[in-house]
């Protein structure tokens, strides 16, 4: 019988996919479940996005062009000026969800066995697409003491070798919530100018940004025009993860050049897509306004409720809807599958993920759990109220 | 500043993407340009494929399971059955296109540096898909001689090395049109039995079979059950193109294990296409046998037209809508250039395929030109039509 690939055997499944079996038979106990251990946020997607899919008028869904639709991409570029990022719709490739950038911009700028340094702990798919791309990913630590702030540049430094050819940073940042400042983004332009690397950044959280704070993104930098490369989604922003939408984003011609080959490789990007997030571009501040307010409301509600619980460490996330606290246990892992096995309250209990899945380093953040803030106030009282009670029995 | 790597520059452009400028040219000089180089069908989508859009009636536009709407899963085990491939819905992942198909199986199943024997001329994007995965498509040539019959099994003999890992064989084949008989099929069976190789088999043209001959597909052949791995789609069945929703397909339970880990990274598959591709399987036997008529009708025509001209070869393809043939010139990609460069019959030219960029093999095809019959049968008039005035003045 033919075997497997080693990278269709070490190729790592969603670090809560172990969990999911627990969720379901809670539910078939008639446990009422919590999930506050996914990204999908309740959000209502704007509605000019459905319409212009039911306005959408040809006889054949044909290929769109392989970088994306150019009315799109135009589209994109006002975006982009809307929010203080100059940019030519020529620096913009249409792809099939952030996923897509990402594998592009990893294949056509890293060998097999380069490295890329990414702070930890990080969103838990760059493993999978560092796995499919044969790179390393070389993680620095980031600490739930620091609130989660952009490592010392000289632990970056420590890492650097010769096969180091680029940073990874996510800002707003999935997992941890944190908002990278300018000065610390400054901090890493002069790092791979200094190391000749590229600078990738995932900014599909963007919108995410609260207290007033500003986001500040790796395409406003000056001088980085041949090592920026932006990761970009409609997933988030406008609430279309089923959309499929993406964007690699870069001024860098021979980069761009070269990812279009890869995109001209798998013929288009989605169609459908392309119409419903094209339309999305015109939805008004109104929209992002009421979904700010949502989420503020929510990030204060979960935050502030779960420091009060003893033990509980929760850094105010600046930005996503995500954040990883510590809690008084010693593996959350163990506490998380416990939660759905062994525990209920009111026949109500949580799904959270256990942080170590975001981490590279082993046994790092084996304390922490990551927490997707996506629900209603009301359901996250329930949830927090239910972590409370979970933990004063845990083991006890 | 930062380097391109190995696989970002060697990673192919499109074969006919030169030619594209030339087109452009031409139609700026205000000439008409036949383009016989695509495989864009001018079919129309189901009409209810564009319904179930409009009446798709979700609030939030949510993430599919990585593996595609179970209820999609569901629908296309029925469409199998239809065509005697029986299957579970477990079997069938649903991916991004039929080119994530193939991208994930090559993961899943070859070491970079590992072998994948494909007969030749063969589909370009296979290159590409190779380069991603870092892996080497060893070509075993078909002749135009033998209508591009699938080649000796002793000539794939020759080619085993320990890298070898699979057999790709694409039936109906694009870009030859070649239709694989049971027979040819069975030998292969017994080839990759023997030599413990997965069998990848892109069916993507089932439909498109003529003169009563049946498919044959490698799901249907009995103890393949951890060697066959199907790679299908909706981009021709319904001319889907833009929708990009594909499925990999087999029944090796490791291998679907590992594709869903990869599935994962990219969390899911485009929400739209699959409202749009499920259904589409409604679709009765009465939009098929139009699209048959019509492709029939225009092979009929164009592939007798073509035989005609002095000096023209052309095999009667029994499937798929393309055809590879040889014109009486010794070097196709010159002649396709000057086609749009430096001629026109009455303010009209047409854009063909070099094949050479179908073939491995150094100098194979120069002669040869793929075309697709993708025009309707008026347009293939004129467009033989150019063909034959063009090769009277040619280098005359």
């Amino acid at each position: 019988m033919p075997q497997l690939s080693e990278r269709g055997k070490i190729m790592p499944a969603s670090p809560i996919r172990k969990l999911v079996p627990y969720a379901e038979d809670a539910k078939k106990r008639g446990i009422k479940v919590y999930h506050l251990n996914i990204g999908q946020p309740d959000i209502k997607t704007p509605e000019v996005a459905f319409e212009a899919l039911k306005n959408f008028n040809v006889k054949t869904a044909e290929y769109s062009h392989s970088a994306g639709n150019e009315s799109y991409r135009k589209g994109l570029a006002e975006y982009y000026k809307s929010v203080d990022i100059d940019l030519s719709y020529e620096d913009i490739m249409v792809t099939t969800g952030g996923s897509e950038a990402i594998i592009f911009a990893f294949m056509a700028t890293m060998n097999p066995g380069d490295e890329v340094i990414i702070p930890e702990p990080f969103y838990t798919n760059y493993n999978g697409f560092a796995v499919e791309a044969g790179v390393k990913i070389v993680p620095v630590t980031s600490y739930i003491e620091d609130g989660f702030a952009l490592p010392p540049i000289s632990d970056f430094e420590k890492l650097i070798t010769s096969k180091t050819k680029a940073v990874l940073v996510c800002n707003p940042n999935n997992p941890t919530g944190y908002l990278y400042s300018k000065e610390e983004l400054m901090q890493v332009r002069e790092l791979v100018l200094k190391h000749n690397l590229y600078l990738f950044a995932d900014e599909v959280y963007r919108e995410f940004c609260y207290d007033g704070n500003e986001h500040y993104s790796v395409m406003q930098m000056k001088g980085l025009e041949k090592n920026a490369v932006l990761f970009d989604s409609v997933s988030k922003r406008y609430s279309e993860c089923g959309v499929r939408i993406g964007a690699l984003i870069s001024r860098n011609k021979d980069l761009m050049a070269s990812a279009l080959k890869y995109g001209q490789a798998r013929l288009s990007p989605p169609l459908f897509g392309q119409i419903a997030a094209e339309a999305s571009l015109k939805v008004g501040s109104e929209y992002f306004d009421e979904v700010y307010n949502e989420y503020i409301e929510r990030r204060n509600y979960v935050i502030n409720a779960l420091n009060k619980i003893d033990g509980v460490v929760a850094p105010m996330p600046k930005g996503s809807f995500y954040a990883v606290i510590s809690l008084p246990i010693e593996d959350a892992e163990d506490f998380c599958v416990w939660l759905l096995k062994d525990f209920d309250y009111n026949g109500e209990t949580v799904m959270l993920a256990p942080a170590q899945g975001f981490y590279s380093t082993p046994d790092a953040g084996k304390t922490q759990v990551r927490l997707a803030y996506v629900l209603k106030v009301e359901d996250l009282k329930h949830s927090v109220k239910i972590l409370e009670e979970a933990l004063k029995v845990y083991k006890k």
